[in-house]
């Protein structure tokens, strides 16, 4: 049972779920038509059942290596690209400018979460040089944006992200990489970067790495971080790949997964640089490139959980076992249909969330409208953490429906589950996304997301599937409950409860959703809605009762964590 | 911060939360004085610290091979084994007739949850040995036990347990393993058995394997399946190991942990083996060996727990950075509390079941009373799943505390992970746990499980701690309605609710831990207690919640999942 790209799953979203149509009766997107969605969707689940697949497990034996400061990529690793880039699939919503197509974000993430189901290791290249590509089209200078922007749009080059330092992981304000200025207005850049992603590779003939360093007369802080463009090569007068630039990769990590994909220390040794955006301006850069890129790694937790899915149901449906002397096959028992359904119905509910919040950036990028904005803004954090926490249940009960054969490594399960693990912590690790949401998120006095509750019962109001619809306009009113004590609690109160909050509003949203997916009244969708409303949802009673005390968390000393 | 065995945490467990002192009240446990059990775990501690927890990362790395079919251990196993062996831990339990210390099971538990946190894959050795001591113990003839029993004891020799075949796996019945009757009384055993964990070594003189096997007259289904001992090596008249026996290492799987343990695919081919119990007996024979060993699994997650608390606290206290300009260390974190209370609450929850469970066995033991023996049965499948359950997201957890270095295998945060991975799988997945505690363990109308509510309810009466001791009583009585449901409730009801009613059992015993703990007047148990109640305990209102719409999980067709 190969992986197939989910494309009927997400046309079905599309048109029953996320109100793809309003984004596509934007003038913005007036292109987005059916027939190019059905077109894009397909054309790429091919690519990913063809070519990508193939490669998953490929990656993980071979692993990427370093050989005398050269990483040396798995087999087939620069075809896949290849084959990724051709195909137009990294700057699917680029400006068309640079030689993207423009196209909305949401069918992009379409595209990505097939991507990261059918070969998360390679997906991940692409992912990186998007958010590289989004940072300078936002905050680059002109003459670097035509520079670059068309090479990472069409793949010739990719790009990175360095932030992380030894000393600096979630607050990169304590980073201490310098960027002394040259005569020339180019900038030297000394010091180590940990934790990058696709850091080189051999296939191609530049990377452009996004660096965050400190001006001499910088703040100290994250006020004082600017970003800088570090190419591997210093392109020449004709744009070519010329010198090679000072920096070098010292060592790449053994990672639990993800082996296909080299991450690296990288030393920066006096590397010529461009500034990005104005001196002391990186913290505003580095959120446009890590918004884009975490509701991207949300999207990989689903794309995983996907993966995990099919191979759990394909095995479920093969292995014969069981009272009906061996006749029968797996599924037929209760508790494995419990864990299939559990996969599916969070599947479903963390795709929603995250199509969603590609749709109000689209609908913001389209209409500018600031309440679109807010809604993305809310989303994002939500689709990242709910995402990437779905795509690692989700692979641990595929290795569970698995049995013995689970812990095998052959079987593929297990893959899946050590591979995205690391989702919960890149690009901002799942706390941090949810003292996002309760801080800087609740910090309008709660106004998006009361509003967002507001959507949420009144589209669980009437009389159409009351049994369904009632216990998700209840689970919305304690949220609203819930919201509007938090904003008016301390931060460290709010920050003690912040990561059940996030959870709770993930399960009313997986309500919503799933509400929205069975009044489409197919009846796979509404018993699935059931099951979500019966098994899942009371959850979200649970997490709210919790952050009601805070000093139940907080009231506990390091000294009695560790006694 | 190496692993340090939590000596001192068992003995308040001993002490405040599990009747300790009623075991060695009774006259066959009377030697467990409070000195014994002190010199009894501080030296089990010192060797978990020095010699066990050293081989953690060895094994993980070299892996156990096979070479020209001889299994090779990875460096220092063979001297780890035989100090568990020298310092008589594999035989605590075990009748001092055939060389045990005959001390209580609650205490050797102690001793194997501690061995387990510092290095699981050795560990898993000689708690196969002790599954097979069991076995003979109850089911092999005197003559059997005399032979086997004081090499098994003594470490000399060393058990496995070979129950699964490629077609039988959770379903033993299916299993096709022949053993044909000899002129001799012995018995040749003829077929292929699958992850034989253990299987070989190099440093045991022999190994003993219990396989089970159908008699030719043999019913089909589990009725029909007998227990053998095969031996590696034929004994000689003195009971030395001669001859080899017809059997061999196939090959030994790539598993996802748990790398230091071999684990095999075993062929059989006419090797020479002797019934233990009566023909057709092998079921009873296998649930002797199976109820022990569920009980070690569900202490090998709760050891893992416990490295993998201590991991994420060491780094937690030492690692700076955050708002105080890195002078902080992020354990002063809201969020990084709450991950860490979590940990520590739940292992102390997973730990305080299981050493209850073994306090109902040697109950069981000493008196023979038929309600200790009920309530032995009733929580070792809660003891071995949330146990397990909860060495898989302790652990988990505490790859996210480390944050990006959670995922980089040299920090062993990881490598605890995937070990205990499988202990939700083997001797019975979690789902059979759950499915033997809503069928076999319910079929006495639900008095046992009642009995042990009716105790947490009375606990929870009276004025002390009632903050904390009211919520208890309220999810006890929540339990004795669903218990009450759920007898009434036809067999594939109850198994689409078995996972969820499980939990929300241990979820409601965890309660009831806590407060005996709290009790104890220690301000960091009161504080880790409330915790509980407040953050933890609200989840059994939302799994008795779901359980009771059994159809939304039944409902729900192969084809619907599948869509």
């Amino acid at each position: 049972m190969p992986y197939r790209a989910p494309v009927s799953e997400i046309q079905f979203l599309l048109e029953h779920v996320i109100d793809f149509a309003g984004i596509a009766a934007t003038d913005r997107f007036a292109e987005a038509t059916p027939d190019t969605v059905a077109a894009i969707l397909g054309e790429a689940g091919r690519l990913c059942d063809e070519v990508l697949a193939p490669l998953q497990r490929v990656g993980d034996i071979e692993r990427a290596r370093l050989e005398n400061g050269v990483v040396r990529t798995p087999t087939g690793y620069g075809d896949g690209y290849r084959a990724v880039a051709e195909g137009g699939w990294i700057g699917i919503a680029a400006d068309p400018e640079h030689g993207g197509m423009g196209l909305p974000l949401t069918l992009a993430s379409g595209v990505n979460d097939m991507m990261a189901g059918a070969c998360l290791s390679l997906q991940l290249g692409p992912l990186m040089s998007q958010g590289a590509i989004e940072a300078l089209s936002h905050h680059a200078a002109p003459e670097l944006q035509a520079l670059y922007l068309p090479r990472l749009v069409s793949g010739e080059w990719c790009g990175t992200m360095n932030l992380t330092e030894p000393q600096a992981g979630s607050d990169v304000g304590a980073l201490r990489t310098r960027a002394e200025p040259a005569d020339d207005g180019t900038y030297r850049i000394t010091g180590e970067k940990i934790y990058i992603t696709w850091a080189d590779n051999d296939f191609t003939e530049n990377v452009c790495h996004l660096v965050l360093a400190r001006l001499p007369d910088a703040a100290p802080g994250s006020k004082g971080i600017s970003l800088f463009l570090v190419p591997k090569r210093l392109p020449d007068a004709d744009g070519r790949p010329g010198a090679a630039n000072a920096l070098r990769v010292v060592s790449l990590e053994h990672k639990l997964g993800l082996h296909g994909s080299p991450t690296a220390v990288m030393a920066y040794e006096g590397a010529t640089s461009w500034l990005v955006g104005p001196p002391h301006g990186g913290l505003a850069a580095m959120f446009t490139m890590m918004n884009n890129a975490r509701l991207g790694v949300g999207l990989q937790g689903i794309g995983v959980a996907e993966a995990a899915l099919q191979l759990a149901l394909g095995h479920a449906s093969e292995r014969r076992q069981g009272r009906a002397g061996g006749e029968g096959t797996i599924i037929e028992h209760a508790d494995v249909r419990r864990m299939l359904a559990q996969m599916k119905a969070e599947t479903f509910a963390a795709r929603a969330i995250a199509l969603d919040c590609a749709r109000a950036i689209d609908m913001e990028t389209a209409t500018g409208a600031p309440e679109w904005s807010a809604r993305a803004a809310l989303l994002t954090p939500v689709a990242k953490a709910f995402g990437t926490d779905t795509g690692f249940d989700v692979a641990s009960t595929g290795v569970q429906v698995h049995g013995g054969m689970g812990f095998i490594e052959e079987t593929g399960a297990a893959q899946y589950l050590r591979d995205v693990r690391v989702t919960s912590i890149y690009e901002g690790t799942n706390g941090i996304q949810a003292m996002d949401l309760v801080g800087r998120k609740l910090a309008d006095g709660g106004a998006a997301m009361l509003a967002l509750i507001d959507e949420v019962a009144e589209a669980a109001r009437g009389a159409e599937l009351s049994e369904l619809a009632a216990p998700v306009a209840q689970a919305a009113e304690a949220l609203r409950g819930a919201t509007e004590a938090l904003v008016a609690a301390p931060p460290e109160a709010r920050f003690a409860g912040a990561v059940p909050y996030l959870r709770a509003v993930a399960r009313v949203l997986g309500g919503h959703y799933h509400l929205r997916a069975a009044r489409s009244g197919v009846p796979a969708r509404v018993k699935l809605a059931r099951f979500y409303v019966a098994r899942l949802l009371p959850e979200h009673a649970a997490l709210l009762a919790g952050i009601g005390d805070a000093d139940a968390v907080l009231d506990l000393a390091p000294e009695e964590l560790r006694a």
